[in-house]
């Protein structure tokens, strides 16, 4: 199987159009509200945050994709999260979706809606249906219109994310085969923790797919992507990640876990893997990627929380930003992960372009250069590999350093 | 019952002795390893890291506290933690507990130890011996001494941590009362979390306890105290908590879970609990104390989890340290500590020394007074107060806010 990256977003895929504008929800002088909308009705599948205080648009969210299972159209704003906002908060999405739907020229039911920002206040629903109004007249399928919509969901993110692929699936008609598209854009690079991180990421496809399918395939690719990356430790109100396939590649439809399905599996994990990485790399106040890969291991669940704690550890990220090989805190974080491990048997190891160095084996810290360790630490990705040695399972989780911007980011957000 | 506080640390018992020497492991200039001994054997209980990387001195310690129940004396050094360090650890400590019993005059297995630093190398044999000899001609019986061997400890803390209490039980001749004595000293401020918090502490007592029952105590102490406090999520390879108990108080020796014991249990808590609001006060580069009590919750587990979630939340720290009321903060880490409640039901404060701000009520964030937020989130002691509404059970944790210097401090940690 052959996945071809291919340099757009959600608009690489077949009857997908974008737009974006300055709604005016928090922000000034920059856009702040995105709108995907497809062509004909998609297959839908999300997964959402486990907090238990989930903000309004996931809850309004969860309900589509677990009833209708389909939908057409995304609203997004940045701003405001439209969390903690009571039944008000409920009425906004309702009203948000009734207004799309009438623009549109679709069932409000099949108008999906997401929200980022600060926890607390109300959305003004004129500025929500005004930005609709326009977004609705300005819809476009080029990459540029994908682009901007992916910068209009950013909050304090220094970067837009986006990616996409193409890979071939046998054509519906039986002769030969047909070109897929599936491209993503995500959010997020504060309150970034598994389960899900804290982010928005929408995915567009031109595959033909059964929902049920759609929805195994993207619970399966989160729990190695998105679910993979840390940057603080918070779990936020309001993450989601939704899917929308709408069947315009005219593949033979996917309706059993085949090669077919196999292959937009991969699909799917190449671009969630990439936004994921994209998102940890520009965590908040980050100047470099963690890396941890951790293999061998018994189970690939105990794997996780090993590579998890790695990159979680507030230690471990501090010392990456110091480029201060202190390497116990990685053996620390090891140790506190959960599962169960012989600390005589294992070995980690800092993996440079040039070098790597094997720093931890036979129960303890080995000498190693610290002229090699620095410049493993000063590189822009930073990797360790951890070796349980205790079985065949393997991991890897991202994250960032931990900064000065950091602090300064979160001690003052509102403002 | 009567808890009285009296300014001393580990030397308010009688019978118990401390010394404190510069020994040159690691730092210059400042002292470095203490000493704790009782003129006779004491009852002995602990508890230690739940790390599965645990250092030598706490292997070591474990072994004591589990087969003997007894020790007289604690050797402790700051600067290299002696963990990760394999099978010489280990030698380090036997070789270091034969050599204190050989000047203290006592078995090599009543001598307890404590190692808290850097992870990784091997601390110098001849170095911890040669202050071990330099402390025993030293030990003596003076507040002070208790007060330079609580500074010889600290690592990263900016100020040493002691805290004494006294009170009275049946006296064993059964005429009256006798004072009891309970002191302690403790040393942590970064790799602070609960299981036990990073940490060492040492709380001596003239009490005569079972050795079954000072463990009871202690194990359902700890729960609430140090258990209670985190500083940066990252639990520690060397965190050790002991209790010495020698009963030269000479009361009713305490042999069921009786009143004698329900005072001695508030006692240890008193001394426990200050114990660790000093640690979370003190948390690397904190300025401020943030106390979350959650009450009227439906068990002690959760009440315990809820109120962890939000002092450990690096947002929370964050909004703390820049006194920014981005109060949905606080909402969200309760929706990701685990247990389940019904945001619609819940209700938070803002607790300051004049007003208390109720800033989340009926499912959504309240309008609030902001000048009035400022001035509660500027305090030294920032309070916030969770109502679950869900039944009696109550919890309080502790933690600090997310600063510069703890980037800066744990970046260089090693030079």
């Amino acid at each position: 199987m052959s996945i071809k990256t291919i340099s757009s977003g959600v608009t690489a895929a077949a009857g997908f159009r974008a737009a974006s504008c300055a709604a005016g929800i928090k922000y000034r002088g920059r856009t702040d509200m995105a709108m995907i909308c497809s062509t004909v009705p998609c297959a839908a599948a999300g997964t959402f945050t486990t907090n238990k205080v989930k903000a309004a648009p996931v809850i309004w969210d969860m309900g589509i994709v677990k009833q209708e299972k389909c939908a057409q159209a995304v609203v997004v704003n940045a701003g405001i999260a439209n969390a903690a906002t009571g039944p008000e908060g409920l009425r906004l999405c309702e009203a948000t979706a009734a207004f799309a739907g009438e623009v549109l020229n679709i069932q409000p039911r099949a108008v999906l809606l997401g929200s980022t920002g600060v926890i607390g206040p109300q959305i003004p629903l004129e500025r929500i249906t005004a930005g609709v109004a326009m977004m609705a007249k300005d819809l476009s399928d080029t990459e540029a219109a994908g682009t901007a919509a992916s910068r209009a969901i950013m909050t304090t993110d220094t970067v837009n994310k986006e990616f996409a692929v193409s890979f071939e699936l046998p054509a519906a008609s039986g002769d030969g085969t047909v070109t897929v598209h599936l491209g993503g854009m995500s959010k997020g690079s504060g309150m970034i923790h598994p389960n899900m991180c804290t982010m928005l990421g929408y995915v567009t496809t031109d595959c033909d797919i059964d929902s049920g399918l759609l929805q195994q395939a993207l619970s399966s690719v989160v729990q190695d992507t998105f679910n993979m990356i840390t940057v603080d430790g918070d779990t936020s109100t309001n993450d989601t990640l939704l899917v929308l396939a709408n069947g315009l590649a005219c593949n033979a439809r996917i309706t059993a876990a085949d090669e077919s399905y196999s292959i937009f599996c991969e699909a799917l994990l190449t671009v969630c893997r990439a936004l994921a990485i994209k998102m940890a790399a520009d965590g908040e106040g980050a100047t470099r990627l963690i890396e941890t890969r951790v293999k061998n291991c018994d189970t690939k669940e105990h794997a996780r929380a090993f590579a998890k704690a790695v990159v979680g550890s507030s230690l471990v990220k501090a010392m990456v930003f110091g480029k201060d090989a202190n390497c116990g805190r990685i053996l620390c974080a090891l140790g506190y992960a959960g599962p169960d491990f012989d600390p005589a048997k294992i070995e980690v190891y800092m993996i440079g372009d040039e070098d790597t160095i094997c720093f931890y084996r036979d129960g303890k810290v080995q000498p190693f250069d610290e002229d090699a360790a620095l410049a493993i630490l000063s590189a822009d990705h930073v990797r360790f590999d951890c070796d349980m040695q205790t079985g065949q399972a393997e991991a890897t989780a991202w994250g960032c350093d931990l900064t000065y911007d950091y602090v300064r980011i979160n001690g003052d957000y509102r403002s």
